[in-house]
């Protein structure tokens, strides 16, 4: 792809909900954003990480805050484009390219949003391969890169600029200002040159959305289950088949986090199932057990058609079957596991690799 | 006073605690902190308003956040001097005088600090004529004008900087910055032209802190009782003498919140007292009807020695006088009663006047 079209734009909104692991909001409406973006600005030419010049300036632009309050205030053209306007405008740097901080749900399409705007190319790639519910659970900050400034709007026409001294008080600061502009909010922050991002940007992740949306949206006319053949393409595992029976879901510190419970079905019919999440789902247990953990990826998807359900979405009654795919590989490092591990998140679990908790399921 | 001296500082401290209304933090900590900074960085010039030249850029610097957080976490140079260096980099405006926002506690001496730092004069005024505890709650609201660029510094070295839609926004993403950095933080906002602070400041304050500190100090070995004496230079009223007999004081929404409740001793011994109060005195009750309301001021003094008795040292069994004072004309007005008058706190009066209240007391 070198012009973003409608079709791409309809596939990366489907596989950024597979990628952003139920986090990241209703793909339905970055889908939106960036379509509408893109009528009224213009088209939006995508580069790889090979295409960058060691002097661009790449400027991540996302939105903030629980994807339950996202929904719900939908961003303006004004509210996206303030961040990028006002970082500018205080670091006096010009951003030369836009690309998404996450491959997750609305925030893999708001920077399409932006790049359409600014008539600024995106960038083919994101700083974390999936989604991840704080600021600074990036490849940047596994790779010692800080925030820089990070620059805020919310749609009533407020601005922040923030200065801070790490990832961590940039994620404390930018949320608490999250928190008081309603909930949501547009962010610019991790600024960097064209050499840094070279190295430390997970290249080609808006293709692999682009890829997995097409996967599921052909193979809903195809004999092969759609979920198999997104598996055989991702190296992920089937984990559970079953039937929501609970879910509980609260709006706290300005994310969504929540549990929900699932009976099995079919061949897992004497089992049960549970799902923790943050914005993005970050464990599975199966009978009690871990089946998968992050930063490993877990999605849930629609059983009969194969389509990713995200935490909002995620209803009482429903058929999913969750699968789990391996995370990258900057994030299976120690630093990695540090930063958005399951014992970060207070979870009562060491990490263990999605693949061997799978093997180990099998053998018991 | 040109020049500030030691003398100054000392009396200042005093009498900001009264004007200060119990708010403002403990006046033991501005005064230190001016001094060490005039020890260390030179002396500190008084202008009046007078002085002003119609395209000086005034700039006031304050504290905010809880004074019971604030005095345990006292603000280094850095940190006094970060605010205004951001404002100046951010807005591309060079402060020429600095003012204090109120002139109450700690935060009648914390610009004289950040004078002594840079080198530019203080100005004798401030915008509230006493302390109030939200940002909003300053003369330049009251005349239409709106705060600006707000800089806010922690003790960290992280600074935020924010372009409000207007001094309620400022409030509330300064304030929830402020939580976000512990609870207390040094601010730069509400720059302005000497032309506006002529207009729009209420002069003369530093003088008559000093003033008030000076007679107070002076009269402790007086014949008269200094608390008199004070009355009678600021047209107040002396409410009610006792002891605290209950205080209840939390840290919530980044005040300092509470209710203290007073036994009546000598002339009152058969009446009781409360008060209510945010970071300020708010609110005076006696005998379950109101007794003095903001926008008036409402001290609290050591029943001994006169001295100023701020929210974070009132302690139970402590023997006190509550006097009150008249506001200054501006906060009278329709504007002023709505934006810090007893219904904005959600206490459940109308404003009434203090000298009306007393006439009532007196006639019943």
């Amino acid at each position: 792809m070198n012009l973003l079209n409608k079709e791409d734009i309809e596939h990366i909104a489907v596989g950024a909900a597979v990628l952003g692991t139920g986090g990241g909001g209703d793909p339905y409406i970055g889908k939106m954003m960036a379509l509408s973006a893109i009528e009224k600005y213009g088209p939006v030419k995508v580069i790889t990480v090979d295409d960058l010049h060691e002097h661009d300036w790449v400027l991540p632009a996302s939105g903030m805050g629980s994807p339950s309050v996202l929904v719900e205030k939908i961003p303006s053209f004004e509210q996206l484009e303030n961040p990028l306007r006002t970082y500018e405008q205080v670091s006096g740097v010009q951003a030369s390219v836009i690309m998404p901080i996450e491959v997750g749900g609305v925030n893999s399409l708001i920077p399409v949003a932006v790049a359409a705007m600014t008539g600024l190319p995106i960038l083919d790639g994101d700083a974390m391969g999936r989604a991840f519910p704080e600021a600074q659970m990036v490849t940047f900050h596994l790779d010692g890169i800080k925030p820089g400034l990070v620059a805020i709007a919310d749609e009533q026409g407020n601005t922040v600029t923030i200065q801070p001294k790490d990832g961590f008080w940039a994620e404390k600061l930018a949320r608490m200002t999250t928190i008081a502009m309603g909930g949501s909010s547009i962010v610019c922050d991790y600024g960097i040159t064209g050499a840094t991002a070279k190295k430390s940007v997970i290249p080609g992740t808006l293709t692999l959305a682009k890829e997995i949306g097409k996967l599921l949206h052909e193979q809903r006319t195809a004999d092969v289950h759609p979920i198999t053949q997104m598996l055989d393409m991702l190296g992920g595992f089937r984990l559970f088949k079953g039937k929501v029976n609970q879910i509980e879901r609260k709006i706290v510190g300005g994310f969504t986090r929540g549990e929900a419970s699932l009976t099995g079905i079919d061949e897992d019919e004497h089992s049960a199932f549970k799902l923790f999440f943050q914005n993005e789902h970050l464990l599975a247990e199966k009978d009690g057990k871990p089946a998968a953990m992050t930063p490993d990826l877990i999605a849930v998807l629609d059983e009969e058609t194969g389509m990713p359900v995200t935490t909002e979405g995620l209803k009482y009654g429903a058929r999913v079957v969750v699968c789990a795919f391996p995370a990258n590989e900057k994030w299976r490092t120690e630093i990695g596991i540090e930063t958005a591990g399951p014992r970060y998140f207070k979870y009562p679990y060491d990490y263990v690799a999605l693949e061997t908790l799978v093997k180990e399921g099998h053998s018991k």
